[in-house]
């Protein structure tokens, strides 16, 4: 039986950071969270909403007596936060991100901390909205989401199963990657996307008749491009973190539409359906193997 | 002041077909209405749903005291399906139909009415989902979403009218283009988004670590992907017919991505953010004209 955490420091009180804090006070699996971070207007924000209890002004003042630090900041900004962090490091304080890379990161923890490095687990909740910022945090934004921990081989087990149960009082459910292939599995799904859909608004956006084209784009359009709604530094700094794992899902993808360019060239119906079709059939057994574990989810409990 | 129509013919019951038979029957709009098409359960479905009166069981049937045909099938087969109507085409019924391409359907037109071409009325309403057949119809489908019509030189204003307030009584918001310039707009918008999402599933489907993937993949790739579970042989139709307007908007698309893609092999920071930025905002400002659109409509009424 794990008991609440006393006080939990976190850098950066936007969605990620935001949303912890407000799904572990409901939870009652903590006592204080104290906030720090680059936007004072975001803090004061976060505290008046009742996100954090305390505004820190620096990483000494935020660490003093913490026994949690989250790091829910741009993944770039991970090994200066790290760096603040060090010299106020306590044994017994666990620090853990929620940065949507992996291997950048740890490189990253391994430089900043030192000799300190078993104190840091890194992980990754796999949830996100495109808004951005403390107002946007939800309760339940972690509710029946995936948590990836990508523990280093310094890591205690304590210290793991602790970060993981902070995930599982959000209503998170764990689970265990290592760093490099964490990132390659997100390049595909997440972050490929994203580029995807920032590209092609971009594209739209530049052509002289732009007004005309959004005038008439419909719900499949909004659906499609909603993730280039996002943070346009968020997912500066992660496409820059995970650029060559990104880059060979884009050349996988590219050569994809060579050939479909291809069978719209040649009128080729058969190749055109042939794609379509496995894409359909697959996302359709996707989506039915989610929803089969959400009712199992609801079900079965656990 | 129009009335409501004695009997509408519908090749295609489902969920387009489907849905402007729901709202007009809701609308009271319509008197009896008759579906045919190749489906006999399909239409057996519609029936039983309450979507269409009466089965015909070919166009001759169909067509019998019919003041409106409205052909709801996937585009290509649009020319075989006014060939069977010709010879049956009395003075005083109007056919349109709601094919998402409108040149080609225009050319099929042309060369299977011939001297009765002044009673086709070209249409597209701008809605969807996901799903097909009788069973996804939605009596609101059209509430609130644009209905095109590219009209044909030969189209009296009467049988104009008469078409644009049909789409009226379910709810939809009329618009007109000439249709090629329909052509491009839906290929930038819709036609080229349903490839690009169709292609990136088609893609991590094949590869061999397929099933992790999927497993990962959460409610941005959900949302990205949506369309990419509508139906093949529809879109197989539509990109044939108007692969011209596809081809070029592809090309103009991974032009794009050729730029982001020498932006991540140089870590070009600013670069990278450049163009998220300006996607982001360029969907940030569509999405508020969207809304103050809506709210527009909401507090204005007509």
């Amino acid at each position: 039986m794990q008991k609440a955490f006393q006080r939990i420091a976190i850098f950066g009180v936007g969605l990620i950071g935001g949303s912890f804090a407000l799904a572990l006070k409901k939870a009652g699996a903590v006592e204080q969270i104290v906030g720090v971070g680059r936007s004072q207007a975001s803090l004061e924000k976060a505290q008046q909403l009742g996100i954090i209890d305390e505004i820190a002004l620096n990483a000494e003042q935020a660490l003093c007596n913490c026994d949690l630090v989250l790091i829910a900041a741009p993944v770039a900004q991970t090994g200066a936060i790290l760096k603040a962090i060090y010299p106020h490091l306590q044994p017994g304080t666990i620090v853990t991100d929620a940065g949507s890379t992996k291997a950048d990161v740890v490189a990253a923890a391994r430089e900043s901390l030192g000799e300190k490095i078993a104190q840091f687990v890194p992980a990754h909740p796999i949830a996100g909205r495109e808004l951005n910022g403390p107002e946007a945090a939800l309760v339940d934004l972690y509710v029946g989401k995936k948590a990836v921990i990508t523990r280093l081989p310094e890591n205690s087990d304590a210290d793991v199963t602790r970060v993981a149960w902070a995930w599982q009082q959000c209503g998170a459910i764990i689970h265990h990657l290592e760093p490099a292939a964490h990132d390659a599995v997100f390049a595909a799904v997440s972050h490929l996307p994203h580029l995807l859909a920032y590209a092609l608004v971009d594209d739209i956006a530049r052509k002289p008749h732009a007004d005309t084209l959004f005038q008439y784009a419909a719900s499949g359009f909004r659906d499609f491009t909603r993730i280039a709604g996002s943070s346009p530094e968020m997912w500066r700094d992660i496409s820059l973190a995970n650029r060559a794992a990104m880059l060979q899902e884009l050349d996988s993808y590219t050569a994809r539409l060579s050939i479909l360019r291809q069978h719209l060239v040649d009128a080729d119906s058969e190749g055109i359906e042939g794609i379509y079709a496995n894409a359909q059939r697959a996302r359709h057994n996707w989506i039915s193997a989610i929803e089969a574990a959400e009712k199992q989810q609801r079900e079965g409990g656990d």
